[in-house]
């Protein structure tokens, strides 16, 4: 909404998972009513929870939505009618469900992203078993195929050499097929774009995935040319602007091997890849992006130190619990920033982070590593 | 207590203020079970309020302590009956009534400071006008007069040249009278003691207070001898050893025109010299002390940059509401980190404080005390 110079503003947040936790701390501190629809109780967020229900149910994020005076989210799994609905009745929503549509769709995305001329794997629409041999023929015999819906973390994402390798996701159809390129590393550029329009970016990072998961991210990215940092934030630009992006907005992204960046996956909202930003940078991604939902001007996106890395924490199995080592991790490791989502352990799941901030990346990220082992561990 | 290596500790803080508002968020990322009990609904820390109720019962606190595994304060206040009582009753508190005692009752602090022979004023128990009069004649006629209960923000203390003006006050004698020390700035040496003895200190800063209430805390204290520091490291550690302090510890000195450093006040919880460490520090007072009381070892209390300077927003008037002033602040200042503590307005109440954090001093204390005066006065 449009900053209304009121003495307190409530923001409702759908989903009650460790993004909306993690807009607990800057909320407190500048005195945001903030407003949790958990599916659960006991979720991530339930220091924040003012109600529990299923965000698939139009009644349910209706009356959550009659408690707030501007509606954001945890995730992007909000169907999109009910989200129209609500604003032909008048609800502020940030990112609106038009913006939404591209980050819950990956086929409109990339139809969108085409539109707006901006730089990405070569891509098709796949509806049959034919379409599919005839882009893995042109493309090198290797893609990657992806369900255009639901997918995260590497869930409905499937390198593909044969037809048959897809044959129980034609019912999903259609598919979005895309070129399996040949990248050096991932790159992630965060930014936020307020309801007012402004714009504003933190340095682009270094994410390293393993199995599809987020595993590290280093900011700034080691070794960008001035040329690739500037053209990382006007890809992002180009995608808030074209998109109609309100709140924050990841763009991951491939640096190939001649020096290009394509744009992977996007996300309208906090992000793995910007957790760095609580300690690392002068204004946290959870902070903006209330700022940016409520119309408020941004803050300053400058790092705090040369450096800062997070590890994130993976589930190493369903006794995993990390907290039992803070004794231990803390002892050796005072510079580590740890951040705990209050989540059952489950293998692989994202269960909490580490961030160290230093002046040399180097000490940094094996002092994140470390911690993150000890946590881990033990 | 002693950290059990378990997956949950329940931390409770009586007292509802802005000091337990500001544990919140080192909780929430540390995934600790905060539990406030708070003297009224909608307290400053509203959100992790889990009972309300009056702090000088001890049927009160008594139910409160049941509900967690340690308690600890927001303030000094709770009647030391109760929490001897408690005690005795197997609960775990941190600092212990033995140490709050000194907190509690300036007499009984300095008594015990002498023994340590710790720096500090000239100092008399005083009974009678009598008394009074022979501390005012061999202290150069001019005096502070002190309360030793109850006093905080300029609260309980008086400049006495006459034994008349202290009148009224004879009716709560045993008072203390204070030398009217000569001294040239106001420094504190915030510091913290954990529940195993660990003891780690924050660099020195230097206080200003108008009106007896803390104004502004720059970070590091400027032009501080490396003797200076020192010091007052060490005679922070004497006080929290020597009292058995456990949690944060505030020692208030005054550095004399000869440089001496005298102890004018002390708090054993996080304290308002303490606020720029938020973002300032690697770890907050508010997260060490948390750290602290659970028995976990300490964290690093480097700074996070040259220098952190923090204003304090102290209320104009009754009308006074800094919320409504964020679209300007933010414009204008993009550094700067706003805290509100979610208090209804009155002149000269403390209602939240702005931190800059940067390379050089001199524009860090500018930003921070152009965006307070935004904030106060828009």
């Amino acid at each position: 909404m449009l900053w209304q110079n009121r003495s307190m503003v409530k923001i409702g947040v759908i989903g009650g998972g460790q993004l909306a936790r993690m807009m607990v701390p800057p909320a407190v501190a500048l005195g945001f009513d903030l407003c949790v629809l958990a599916e659960t109780e006991g979720s991530s967020a339930a220091i924040a929870a003012t109600m529990v229900g299923d965000y698939n149910q139009l009644q349910v994020v209706r009356d959550f939505a009659k408690t707030v005076d501007v509606v954001t989210f945890d995730h992007e799994h909000v169907p999109l009618e009910i989200l129209q609905t609500l604003v032909a009745e008048g609800v502020e929503i940030h990112p609106s469900p038009k913006a939404l549509a591209f980050a819950q769709n990956k086929l409109a995305m990339r139809r969108r992203l085409a539109e707006l001329n901006l730089p990405m794997p070569i891509w098709a629409e796949i509806n049959s078993p034919a379409e599919l041999q005839e882009f893995l023929d042109a493309n090198g015999g290797e893609v990657i195929l992806k369900t255009p819906i639901g997918g995260y973390d590497g869930k409905g994402v499937r390198v593909i050499r044969a037809v048959e390798e897809a044959d129980d996701w034609f019912a999903f159809a259609p598919l979005l097929a895309e070129e399996k390129v040949s990248f050096t590393r991932e790159l992630a550029q965060l930014s936020a774009r307020s309801s007012t329009g402004e714009f504003r970016s933190w340095p682009l990072v270094q994410t390293v995935q393993v199995d599809g998961v987020c595993a590290e991210v280093i900011a700034p990215a080691p070794n960008a040319t001035p040329k690739t940092l500037e053209y990382a934030v006007e890809i992002a630009r180009g995608v808030a602007e074209g998109l109609g992006v309100t709140g924050v907005l990841a763009v991951e992204m491939f640096e190939t091997t001649d020096g290009r960046l394509l744009i992977n996956e996007l996300a309208m909202r906090p992000h793995n890849s910007g957790h760095f930003s609580i300690e690392g940078s002068v204004t946290s991604q959870f902070e903006q992006h209330l700022r940016a939902v409520a119309g408020l001007p941004l803050g300053s996106t400058d790092l705090t130190d040369e450096s800062a890395v997070m590890v994130n924490l993976l589930g190493v199995d369903e006794t995993n619990d990390f907290v039992t080592h803070y004794r231990h991790v803390m002892q050796l490791h005072p510079h580590a920033k740890i951040h705990t989502y209050g989540k059952a352990a489950r293998k692989g799941r994202k269960m909490g982070h580490v961030t160290v901030v230093a002046s040399e990346s180097g000490w940094a990220l094996a002092q994140a590593r470390a911690a993150a082992e000890v946590l881990l561990r033990g």
